[in-house]
């Protein structure tokens, strides 16, 4: 190993975008079927419409100017966010009606190359020097941990109730009150509302334990699936300051490809956020999508029923078919685990057999985890799995 | 201060990409000057040929697709920056001729969001968890020590010769042998060549002294400016697997908007760059760009010969001047300072006098950096400043 490397990176996994389909993922390869649905990562299934396209088409040809440094305040597009904001501030589907709120303003935001720049940032904010360690529920997004170690920042894992995967919240509280000896005490705890890969909201009982976690923690609460789940904490975001919610343009805005994310949070760390993320983090291009995206939202939003039905359509129907199990789920994506299979081995066959004949997802946390696409593909996922269960 | 903030973060200065200019380089302001040159950020003051401009919105409408992630691996785009360093291997200024190399390999790069992002993974890779300090020699690029900062990382500041600003090799080597109390060794040293904000390029005094660093200190050569300096340390890289080599898009290649760098190494540290960078840090049409900027290199580098005419005609002209000192660059811009101005009074007074006839520079380090823009921008920085000395 190269003597200038930390020691400890030696031994890093690296987030994988497209394990074991990259290749799949890829267009034209003569060994590949000829279609691919593509639902190993979450995405929309639905591009911008032409429209849309054609007008940022036009924009980038006409009136941005590629030899110039992007905004580097992200002005226009920070206050399109918290306009936003403000206006999708549903309640928890728990209560009786969805509201607005009027506090956000653009010194609550920060946006992001992607909410992975975010999860870095903040990280770097909170836990650097050996201030800190993070906590976080398995299953759950790798991105966290794997960002943690990447920074050299311990991170305690707790589990999840088979069943629910509700955090085993007594495994967190102690693990909060008890550090392990020798490293720092937990600084940040990172959840996933609804969670991935399992599609599980936050209970009552975890948002009353994250409402209960001290004023020196960190309270993440990654909302990246909120356009399809519709439940967001962001009503009690003024009376917690130590939380932070994350959103993202990647899912029911459509613009993966343009990496945008932003956070929402108490002016302070909104502004230490600013300051430690990179000047100029976001194309040009990509800002103005966003922006544009936001003065679409209806146009691109009106895709939502109709994947959500199609994602309840597809719970059912797998729900009936043996061996496996299947959890009902707030996002835009499924999450099922074979029955018996303690090596993995015929999940791996089960989703090497799905890839060749065209339907790629994502082999994670032991099961698979399933992207609702469009109408056509969600019924080859069905007809597919039926085959070979 | 929040509680769960790091403590040092308080004290944190973050990097100002427009330092007293945002406002003057936003377009028709009312207040402001109906042209604004926008000399302060070292870009390329030509945007892409209008028939790539329109190749990249074709593209960006018809073959792109919003929604998905980006190419994670940046195969393609790796491959042709491996092709492109294999041919603009120049010998330094020195020697007699340019010549090629053919060792150069997708295995070398890592490609980033920015420079930026680069700098912040090298740190990350190498000084973390107390592991090492870094070295700078002031006056330079500000981020190298601004990223650091950021990061808890500590910055060890040496001077430079104030005639020619070569880096005091003898504060540097003392600072090497002895670390301050409590502090890491010094684990990685940057160097940007030729300098910014000076534009002097390395010597071979400076050449020899990173060639004299031992194996377990990262030697980092920005070459942000190479296209035109054509001066590059790329021969030397195999003899040296603690040297990594910077590159950018955002100058010489006109993409600043798009935010594309990359890195040449050793394969092991190409290899941990990869790991540790964030998975989809560049959106599909940056990569898409980069792409078709290198397919058309000789159109997009065919200005730079009539830039550094004009560099040597700006810098022949300033150096008659009364009252300040310019000096030779080997880059798109040059360094200038008042002879008598202890307290920095007058220049803040000739910059916003600048900026308010419509001429923006950048005003660092005691001085004023002035880009290289087009003939009728050069030469309205030549009268302007006539008019003011």
């Amino acid at each position: 190993m190269l003597p200038f490397l930390r020691s400890d990176l030696a031994q890093l996994v690296s987030y994988t975008p497209h394990p074991g389909g990259a290749d799949a993922a890829a267009h034209g390869s003569p060994t590949q079927p000829a279609q691919v649905d593509r639902l190993d990562t979450n995405e929309s299934p639905y591009d911008l419409p032409e429209d849309l396209k054609q007008k940022l088409a036009w924009a980038y040809q006409h009136e941005l100017e590629a030899n110039r440094y992007p905004d580097g305040g992200h002005a226009a597009l920070k206050g399109a966010i918290a306009q936003y904001a403000n206006q999708s501030a549903y309640q928890s589907a728990q209560s009786s009606a969805q509201s607005s709120v009027s506090w956000v303003t653009s010194a609550h935001i920060s946006v992001s190359n992607g909410s992975d720049e975010l999860i870095r940032s903040l990280l770097i904010a909170t836990c650097l020097r050996a201030e800190g360690s993070v906590l976080v529920a398995d299953p759950t997004f790798s991105m966290y941990g794997i960002t943690a170690n990447t920074l050299g920042v311990p991170v305690v894992r707790v589990g999840r109730n088979a069943q629910t995967f509700e955090t085993d919240l007594a495994a967190a509280s102690h693990a909060i009150a008890t550090p392990a000896a020798g490293q720092p005490a937990i600084r940040i705890v990172f959840t996933v509302h609804p969670n991935s890969p399992t599609g599980n909201a936050l209970t009552d009982a975890e948002l009353d334990w994250l409402r209960s976690l001290p004023p020196h923690i960190l309270v993440v609460i990654d909302e990246a699936y909120f356009e399809f789940s519709q439940q967001t904490v962001l009503a009690e975001l003024p009376q917690h300051p130590n939380w932070v919610i994350l959103r993202t343009f990647s899912k029911a805005f459509r613009l993966a490809s343009h990496r945008v994310g932003y956070a929402i949070a108490h002016p302070e760390l909104a502004a230490t956020l600013e300051k430690i993320r990179l000047p100029y983090n976001l194309p040009s291009l990509s800002q103005r999508a966003a922006e544009l995206a936001l003065a679409h939202q209806d146009a691109l939003l009106a895709a939502i029923p109709m994947l959500l039905s199609e994602r309840d359509r597809l719970f059912q129907a797998l729900a009936e078919l043996p061996g496996i199990t299947v959890w009902p789920s707030a996002a835009n994506f499924l999450f099922l685990r074979l029955q018996n299979d303690p090596a993995e081995e015929q999940l791996e066959t089960l989703f090497q057999s799905l890839k060749s004949a065209g339907t790629l997802v994502r082999k994670t946390c032991g099961g698979l985890r399933i992207t609702i696409g469009t109408p056509a593909e969600n019924q080859r996922t069905l007809n597919r799995l039926r085959d070979r269960l």
